[in-house]
């Protein structure tokens, strides 16, 4: 009984299908007609004029995004756990050459105006010190936090002021969307580009850079093939992000994914370390406890000495879920 | 009748099979079971150890490789027409951190030893010029030619006496051995890495980078992910990869290609600009030619003024190449 | 009256007249004769094999030196406060091509092994994450404190045992040998490579590196040159630098600026927030007594809210400090 | 009798009183009285606003320059024998974080409009290959050798007609406008950002980037903190090339380097490769006549196998250069 990450999920059957039928020779690269379909889905969906890229993965995702939002000798704002901090084997440097990330500080992995005010006012305007360019937060946040439409327009006020650009890794966006309830565009209000995950929610290989400034997008398809990113059978990448699109299946999935994570946080009580608001859960659990829970069938992660993260995903078994509720509840 | 470019050919049916059995949920990134078989399934094909990675391109496969051979302030020595050159948006420079890339001449998108001395040699060893690391060529080379072992061997005895490594973009590499008849391990004899292809030949969305001296993947590991290039599904690359060796396919089905533009190569005679040796066919045909060829439902690119690049596929149709042999012998 | 930075300080005249005896034609670059002493007279001083390069700038030093002991896509640990991280324009970044650095604590601006382990012991040797290659110290630190030979033995002993490198960024190494009455070699014990500053001391523009593995600076030598730091008329620098070694100049000069600032020091008495061990002294005073001093005409930078940092140099005039230590006392 | 290099000349007299003047206590880095009057000094040369900038080399004027003209994904055109190309130990790669040289033929290392187009025009605008952004001339050229300004206004109406900016490398912008008898701004007529050279020319390490659109220096002030140039002592930086402005010093001493070259050139006659117009003469001789001259005490450096290059100084001396230009007329 799997809860280690929604990595490791199933590809969705219509995102196959949508595969299958991508299969007839076109244009490589993104000339294909799937590819060209892309802006006009996103521009739909988000109800303001967007250019999208597809990539294979979010780190790819967020950094040619961030990449065009800062210059080499620049700085990105981010909370001390962020994705592209801890966990993207420093992709930020390679893709901004060299460009620098500010950490800031923030409960659940979230950031407020004022967590980033606190990096940024100390930071003198001379040749000495790097000058920040842009603030990227995650939406759900790595703790599976999820901001507000209010909490958004706060911290997208003060990016602003400051004449910065604002990115959303949303490599969970859709759990973000599917727990505020909220059009698409409000769960990520201000940004100027979002990197939108789909892989993790019954994708194979498939993210979105989706910029709100279409001009954006323009240096960043020549990046993309720059940095090996541009796929030949570019179809395939395509395909996949429509299938998701299509009649919301995104949304669907996601749904079904924190409704698994709500039944087991619900069991869970206490022991949560974070409001459980998409698909990640972090019990506070000792490691006899944890040895228990295993005992009994189920994989996850240890978070430090005393956690566990636990993350369903769009094809969680409801067996598998109820049974983790119960082994939780009878700890 | 598309006779493009192999990046639009269709995706082998084994392939789809390989990774449709691959979705069960298994570990993420390079952990799977798949994953882990590769450096065993090369091995065994080489007939020496080698270590493997999967990537999505051979952008991607390419310039891995050499940042692996070539520090940031040296240089690797390609020919002037190699994809890496002319086709890959600057991506050496980008994965390279600003090595350089030096350009030599030489037939048919070959390079000689005397062409690789003619560039390295007038190189003084003080720290105004930069350094040579490594030497790039391709098999089969961008024009669809193919160095025999002879020609390897003179190549890598010179760039081994000094001191230099060797990179072979083999993104027709299925080809050139189909051609050669003989063991994988000749065709790419004295090499320190290959970018060995698929995606051209059957694939998907994966290529393989294989060190002959493991050692040498180490590194790459950390840089593939930092480029932004370790999939979370990767079991679904490995899948395609592991499809293609099984039973010989990717050889199959780059005679099938390799048939297909011998066909109309015969048809060719005078005409052609380079041997065929591989699946790539450059003919000397008039612009009136080529609408002639083009009224009748052919496909392909314009080769400068006064010729035509014609690229066959594993599933080139044969009523197709017919056709299009006859067309060119009645031009 | 200025006690605002020692980058400000006059250039002694024995510096002068070694430049202005260098100026007659020779070899360019560093094939200059002086140039060619520069391992020999640091190998004497260090009693050690040596290999030092002159470069212009502490940040230039710092980032040439971490760029040969860090991969680009590793990490670099320093102290927060390092001028690597603060006051280097992101210079680290950008020599590294894009590696991290890793912001660790201590007092006084100086690194335990504990301090280095609560940051390094975390990191999980896989992919995923940035690995450390080095860590980079400052002798004396940026808070004017010394390293004692026995928490440096502590410090190389752990960063040996982690497989790690040890830079020290020595902008004022001369006034922590003065301060330690050692060894030049013990001030710096268990270090690679060193930035030994001269321009804060009575040089005009050249600083060395020192690697104390000579085989280290082979690669320097060709990066300096692609930095733009290889000088044509090198010849100058080497003077500057040999002058500043002939007969100790470099200790007289470092024990005048820490006699001056020990001098203010011990009027300070209990406004003081770090010892005082070179040439630097950071005070406790409010914005009010700031003014007062400010209105007798001393020249100094706030630090902060409620403190000042006060800095001698080696041409501290004797009664401009006499009267700052006697008006810090009549605070 | 050293005809070497201009590299390894004497600085001149007034630049060293210069200096020596400098050196009152003043704010450091480019802070001080003397740094704050570049701007200034070059506007009043050039009859235009510029924003002007020291470094210590033409390596580092240069790449500070192109790096503010072309993204990192870009290219530069340049000559095959541009000193960025041939002798900048590939810093151009590393200023521009990858971005790539494009190399174009044409004599006496200098461009035509149609030697930039033969290069420029092939290049497809798709993401797949490196797009151009600048052109960098040399002038004089590295031949010695003078652009007209019809040849810069050609060259900069193409240039500009592509949208793309125009750099001027000026290690012997001196010599080039002491041979025109024109105003400076003629020299470089159509250049966005101009390396006006003075370590050649009488100097000791100080080198101007001069910017035309003065807004361009807005970033180099960051980048070139960040690469190690920005000397804390500025103020003799400054002091150098103030001195050399002064009373157009740095044209009397090119129009002397000038002379002498000419007095050698005459005496050469048929021997000449390319027309003396500079300081640098380069001659036809076989290595039994370089033995020759070099046996009667004459230092340069051989030019491949049948010629060499002599270069003159602002402080030849009258009696070497008579004595050379003898020897060679009577070879």
């Amino acid at each position: 009984m799997k809860f280690m990450s929604d990595n490791a999920a199933a590809v969705h059957p219509d995102v196959w299908s949508a595969m299958l039928a991508a299969d007839s020779a076109d244009s490589p690269y993104d000339n294909d007609a799937l590819s060209r379909e892309l802006d006009a889905a996103f521009t739909q969906l988000f109800g303001r004029e967007c250019a999208a890229l597809w990539v294979a993965t979010g780190t790819a995702a967020n950094c040619l995004a961030l990449a065009a939002m800062c210059a080499p000798h620049g700085a990105v704002v981010c909370h001390r756990e962020a994705h592209i901090e801890v966990d993207e084997a420093g992709a930020p440097g390679f893709f901004m050459h060299g460009a620098k990330l500010i950490l800031a500080e923030g409960a659940h992995a979230k950031l407020t105006p004022e967590a980033v005010a606190a990096v940024v006012e100390p930071i003198r305007d001379d040749v000495h010190q790097v000058q920040p360019y842009a603030v990227s937060i995650t939406q759900a946040s790595e703790y599976g936090c999820v901001y507000r439409p209010g909490e958004l327009a706060a911290l997208s006020g003060y990016v602003k002021e400051r004449g910065l650009g604002l990115h959303v890794d949303g490599a969970r966006f859709a759990n973000a969307v599917a727990h505020l309830g909220c059009a698409p565009a409000e769960a990520c209000a201000g940004a100027d580009a979002l990197s939108f995950g789909f892989v993790k929610n019954g994708g194979l290989g498939a993210e979105a850079i989706v910029f709100f400034d279409p001009e954006m997008a323009h240096v960043v398809r020549y990046r993309r093939k720059r940095a090996g990113h541009l796929q030949s059978k570019g179809r395939f990448m395509a395909a996949q992000i429509l299938a998701m699109l299509d009649d919301g299946l995104w949304l669907t999935n996601a749904r079904a994914a924190n409704a698994a994570a709500s039944e087991i946080a619900a069991a869970a009580g206490a022991r949560l370390l974070h409001p459980v608001e998409a698909n990640e859960v972090f019990l506070s659990v000792t490691a006899a406890e944890r040895a228990a829970l295993r005992a009994q069938g189920f994989e996850f992660y240890d978070w430090g000495a005393d956690a566990a993260r636990l993350v369903t995903a769009w094809d969680a078994d409801g067996d598998h879920v109820a049974a983790l509720a119960g082994a939780i509840e009878a700890l």
